[in-house]
């Protein structure tokens, strides 16, 4: 359960940084999807680090080999698993950070808890495992396709410094994926300036979900939101999530209330969600991501028997880890979707009479 | 699964604002746990409404019956049922938006998505739910009480005006759960404006934890901060969740980054939350509420054939939620830690050994 | 999750024998389905005690309160609640058994795990408990009428002595459910016999499920055949579950398999289910009832102290458990049927098509 | 979740008898477990078929490869990925089946359910998932093993013909697994028999538990038994599963109870298991494998379109596969176990505390 998301789409991720492989188990996936491998490999291109100076030089070749449930160039039903052999691992790179626990890193909390860690690059709590999410989040695509289901994200926030004019379209092409064209040179700077002084930056996402029916969403505790939040919550470095219009906790009720036309509604304040359930509007969120932990200034920290050190990591990192995020959280976004899209199909009678009839 | 929360320490709630009853089945509440009868009234009572002019004039009783688990003052490891019995109902407040969407609340994808809906002061989407919570809190907050680890939330933010200095101490005894008390007399006055004006109020929760021991959160995707997320955004009116400095987007990573001493971290601005898993330090979170969708102003809507309308409410409504909200919030996070307590014991072998040998 | 059972169509019970209530709430029900009180009534009365002298004269009103997700008569898609308060509880009776585990009873295992136990009537252990499965198995039944799938069970072997000629329509009538109008009469000797020497009898029960569609169950661990047998090995004095021919094991593969023609299979040894998946033939199988634990003879035990004791059971207790038992085995096979209806509905893409175009 | 079981040990598997590989991803394991990954090879060693004449020819080389959750010999709590790449796939075996059902087998369910079958070699629906299960029961044995609990199994009964002595010992030593050194050569001589007349056997495996703790087993749902009986009826061509004395059912409670002296039970009727729960005695049961469906005679069916067909196999398939099967449910046995013992752990507060205090 602790490495699962999900429940029919839901899918297992295993696998530590430098370890043999890293890879995912999808089970629930309908039957009779079309699978299309060239996409998968696309959307982990995405992710991948080492493509432009705005993150980390790591090269991962992140080749996805599928080793079940496709068969003919169609999904059977039967559990999708995809596997990425690691190849760039360097793990002398990490020689010296064996016995100290990193700030900001999860160093410490694992030994601690398990008694136990695989050191090497951050073990099982790299950034690394965010391949299989997106490994996931692609095999969801395919679903949400059918459905013209479409996800986007990018940069809204960077150094406090915000987006004003928001382009979905602009971002797919920014190598930051911004939002904001008038941003992006701003933007793009203060991430160069960060990585000269060895140091790294904090973001915002902003994430958009569009053409969703109506009714995605099991309340009380399964509810769209809170399970999306879930899901960006888990993705390493976010720190907060917010649907909607981020100001609401600011707003009068007469503010915030989206009232409602014959043809719709007339804002879109709840960010397309109601009572935990999808009202047909845009879903929208924006997720707060922390700085990288991974800096080459020298730190304090402890060993591993409690003595005082000195840290000075070496080594390749993004300078900021919420333009790769984005495409992690799409990824998940997608996978929140898909679940969502076959729980909601059960819930009503007549839905089944469909099926059965 | 879709009412029920947690894996171990798992409740379930049931019931509609104005049905027979509404209730909770809490399950995994280990055997032997002191049962304080008294202790799970004065939960309900603090959640109550209709105690002072800033919460909804509409009287519960909200008085709870235990049906089951409890044998001579101790929890016997079989299921807790609490179900506290509806007794105010005034149905015939709600006839008048029988047929109608009221904006900001979940009538419109209720309707939609079940094709039916119980439209008696919100039904199942009613904040009444929040009750169970309690209940269920309650039973966590006895478990905690034998690990020392105490849960505390108060008032943050209203209207966009920020507390300065936080006193959980304080807010224990202040009518708005004020953490500041420089600020109490503040907010107080922009609830009574807001309810003279027949507005509702936004708001934030700070809360806290104490006492949690370092290893709490099951990595990759049931880590600490996202089931804390995924519980604070399950309840009704919360957009957002914001774990440690609610500013770590906006830092540098040299800034942000907490780097250790022999004695501990020297500073939180992870909300002691490293990788998912707690590190001992205090664990922290803000939680933004939206305003109060019912207001008394005349709002647009549509009713259910989709001819536009216009919502008129009448009836007793918070003019703020965030305050009783604030209890409901340290009932569920009383849940997940009492959960992950539980989780975590079986996550090293030398655990097991302790229990078998 | 310990006192849950289903994935979509998921029901929870608490309560203990003698506590203030047992119940159940069902989770998952779709919107929409009518709900019949009279039938749940009726289906309790099929169960309760005291009926004849075949059974326990323990007097059990069993009136079930329904609390919540019914609105005007038709199920909302919110948990349905339902509980039995307790009544006739005679406490007094268990009081010669406090500190002393009886023969084949739970007393031992759950003092022994738990530390703690509610003595009383068995406690959380007595097939008390499975009246609010057949609560859950009325609501699953009528979702199943929507499609005309139908349940039968009754007994084909008591004290050795086995049904020749099945004939689920007379067992309707019989008041010991027997399907074998020949051997009604020496089974009823039997029976009889075993309450006059103080002895109690074990049992097989035959239960069938009629026009269930192709395709329930989901392979590789929650086929439609591990589920079933799960759900009756978890009622209480059940020991063994056949799936299909009971001499299969004894059989050729020559012999076993059904061959196919035009019309369908030429022969039923599969009990209706292949690579645990229904094939639309009758899934049939047998549950085996051990001899209730409680009788009125001397037997050897051993107090919590350790000390060895004699047990001398009083009160009032079935001669036989497997005839009652085959109300609640049907009521456990129905809740499988609805949770694989509803599960088995989102494994095509053409399906969800149907749903979402 | 289809594919997906137990609570706390998860083991997830996915694959294809003749796609690229089939494999395990088993969550839950606790840190610090030595790792024997001489005894993985082991055990699917003593599954792997082609061994002697009682088994099929076809060669597999079942050699795992472990992907993560170990380093430096121990686990690290993270998820435990294990993959067998196929190798002797021979798919043109199968290619005269493809549009036909075989009597007996998953074809026809598997078919009508997703509307796409992978046909080569059975797909999903192949026994070669079982490997997958033996590599994640080793794992399961691996933490068994620091509790001394073992569990054995052999064969009781082939073709009507019941073991009279059993011997656990003798069976590990016994190229047919038979428990019963007097009936190994009849058994031997009916295997034989079947195989030259192109047909094949059911037979019967017993499973003995040893050692385990009293207490295993979570009432109501999440039995000890109801999740054995699961977990075995999982398995391709287990069609029953009996807990205990299988003559319970004929028996009278003065016979069957387990009177309790001072030194424990007086007779071990029940299997080991009261209430669900285990009760210190051995754990025994029966588990019974119709014939293995593929047999070399000419059958009667239908194609994928519903004209009869002829069915004429070939290939390579196990005479009876209630010998390797045998295996098979160990390691089913051994997940059970390894999962009842973690669950079991938090079921007392004062085992909480033994842990954090």
């Amino acid at each position: 359960m602790y490495n699962s998301f999900g429940e029919i789409f839901r899918f297992t991720t295993f696998g530590e940084s430098h370890g043999k492989a890293i890879g995912v188990v999808i089970d629930g996936v309908p039957a009779g999807v079309d699978f299309d491998e060239e996409f998968l490999i696309q959307e982990l291109k995405r992710r991948r680090p080492g493509q432009n100076r705005f993150a980390t030089q790591r090269k991962e070749d992140d080749f996805p080999e599928v080793l079940s449930g496709v068969f003919e160039g169609k999904t059977t039903g039967t559990p999708i698993s995809i596997v990425i052999f690691n190849k760039d691992q360097k793990s002398k790179d990490y020689s010296n950070i064996k016995d100290i626990f990193r700030p900001g890193h999860a160093d410490f909390t694992y030994f601690n808890k398990y008694g136990i860690r695989d050191y090497r690059g951050g073990g099982r709590s790299s950034a690394r495992e965010t391949a299989a999410r997106v490994a996931a989040g692609a095999v969801a695509k395919m679903i949400l396709k059918e459905f013209n289901i479409e996800i986007e994200a990018g940069i809204v926030e960077i150094g406090g410094i915000r987006a004003q004019n928001l382009d979905f379209d602009f971002a797919k092409n920014s190598p930051i994926l911004a939002l904001d064209k008038e941003k992006e040179k701003i933007w793009m700077d203060l991430i160069d300036e960060a990585r000269k002084s060895h140091d790294s930056l904090g973001g915002v996402v902003k994430l958009k979900i569009k053409n969703a029916p109506i009714g995605l969403g099991e309340p009380i505790y399964y509810k769209l939101d809170n399970i999306m939040a879930s899901a960006m919550i888990s993705i390493n470095a976010v720190k907060g999530v917010y649907i909607g219009n981020t100001n609401a906790h600011k707003l009068k009720g007469s503010e915030n209330n989206d009232q409602i036309g014959k043809n719709g509604f007339l804002s879109n304040n709840s960010g397309g969600v109601l009572g935990g359930i999808s009202n047909g509007e845009d879903i929208e969120l924006e997720i707060y991501f922390k700085p990288t932990p991974s800096i080459f200034q020298t730190q304090k920290s402890i060993d591993i028997k409690g003595n005082e050190v000195e840290v000075n990591l070496k080594g390749r990192h993004d300078p900021i880890v919420a333009i790769r995020g984005a495409v992690v959280a799409e990824s998940m976004a997608a996978c929140v979707i898909a679940d969502m899209l076959m729980l909601n199909a059960t819930r009503k009678i007549e839905n089944l009479k469909k099926i059965y009839f």
